[in-house]
């Protein structure tokens, strides 16, 4: 009798997409406009959903409102109006798709939810891009 | 292969959230706002999904003007424009949270779809608070 | 050199429709299912707009934090999560249409408002039902 | 570590539902006004998901851009601004359903999509109305 | 004391751009994959407002339920599911541009909206291309 | 008989909120964290609309493909995926709030489109803030 529940977010930041490794023409090569040196940014519209047996006294997988807090604690707080390669930790040897925004975002929130609950992270990074983590 | 088809429909309904087992106080420690007594309410968004092999004569998994017509008559003319706790059998001794107005909602569709179809309920209580149930 | 700029903020509150000169039977024929005794609700999605000159420091009509927070304070604070017949002094003699809910508000907001900035209220009580005062 | 991302296109095209093995007659009794002889139309919101592991190199599951041109190659390029059953070869013997559409779009995309990666289509023929192919 | 209210309809039509007194080439010039000689189609968003002030009695300036009644009867049983050049009366020498779409409908609700209050079409014929009229 | 018909389009750019005269405590007080320095980013969604008479030939107020492509050239060219602050000539001594973004859009566009067609810009920042220019 598992029910998931979901809860939207949703944070502004800026970034560009760039491998180190690789030469300015192949960085633009591969990622185009989205690897312009002086970053740009998105609206991203973040969608926690943890799923579980709703407790028989409230009726509740997971309090919203206590779930709304851990992601604004650990994940808003961090990225929100931040520049995700400059100001934060994940993304110094990480490049910030949306790909790896969700894998980091997953990894940081898996500890703050209870253990038997299962998490999946959908994050859009525009209308027309989304990702979603884990795909099953 | 099997197709998931959906169908969106929604209704207006007033509702508290509410554990008769306690208190005053513990109820408003644990749902908040969400406990006011005098009720408060919402613009559900209901999607009713089922999976099926396509009829090679219509092409159709489940005719949606059926679904709707079923929908209709057996949720919105019993939930729409209500009080969910005082209006409706279901949830004398049930919370009215998302979680347990969905799994009622299924209960209360599964015997008018048909048996070899799948039945999954999505209902949104906000924009940013929604529900899916069965979970996979 | 005017420039119109807007906020958008929700609240979740109940109510009915129903005129106190009338009969039950009136109230029904002309309000419908709008008129049930035990209240229905709806999320309300609100979009207050400001409009005047952008101030040349700061290239803000008004700060949208500073309309945020006034909004936040005499409308959602009094209407959210509420029963707008029984829990608000402004519908006890007035009718929570969407009309007057939108007119309620603009007279709450307007003296919090700097008198140089023109107001206006728009409110959605559906998706497909909407009102805006003033309506130019 | 799989990762699902997903591409969001549209089209807009005519159609009529109707199965010439039967009578004007019955086609209406089942498909009602969907089966109106000079066609109606829709604005067809097209979501693909590819899903599988992000290259380690570029943060990437497929470059957005890549699948876009595809999409528009193969699938906008033939559907867009067409009349489903009488400018394609797919629905002369196959009844445009939604059902249907996302089934063909799904056999369009597949060879063109890596063969590691699994491949969905979401298809809204109205915002009420929508399939997904395959189901699970 | 003017409260400007709207409803929200749809309807789902086939169209083509075409002027009769121009050559095949001419139209293809000017009105591109609009003019394909099959048909296209969308899903009109119909946005009708009615302005004056509320009655005293039901805070009302005009009820919901009737002017969706009037809009149902007047405008969608006629351009629903139809195809716009071909079955109806209104684009025999009327191009069905979205600006000629709106021009018709405002001409054919007039008369049935009270004359004392102001009306307004606004018609989305996607989500990216919309009009309004009267403009102001 | 003006109609007015309008045109979506948007753009993926990064920015901060600053003014050099101030120091940076009062650039914080004011625009908080808008104004962190390594800038942070939208997706912002832009309206431009275009008013007057339809023409008798083509039944279009303008049309929505060539103002698509004013738009993409004198605008989208210049501020997509760019650093609104670095990367472009209008926000050197001009804060980039979304009401001065509005006021440049307008600047940019009006000598290209036809004098006596009026010309209005709306500007999403977040789908909760947004501002219009001219205000009527």
């Amino acid at each position: 009798m598992k029910v998931a529940v979901s809860r939207k977010e949703h944070f502004n930041a800026a970034h560009r997409l760039f491998n180190p490794a690789w030469s300015d023409e192949k960085n633009f090569q591969v990622f185009d406009k989205c690897s312009y040196p002086n970053y740009h940014g998105h609206n991203y519209e973040l969608i926690v959903t943890v799923t579980g047996e709703p407790d028989p006294d409230t009726g509740y997988v997971m309090d919203m409102k206590v779930l709304s807090g851990i992601i604004k604690k650990h994940v808003l707080d961090i990225f929100d109006h931040k520049n995700l390669n400059l100001d934060t930790a994940y993304f110094k040897n990480t490049n910030p798709t949306a790909e790896n925004i969700a894998l980091v975002i997953w990894r940081i929130l898996r500890p703050h939810i209870e253990s038997q609950l299962e998490l999946k992270i959908k994050l859009y990074e525009t209308e027309r891009n989304f990702v979603e983590y884990p795909a099953h």
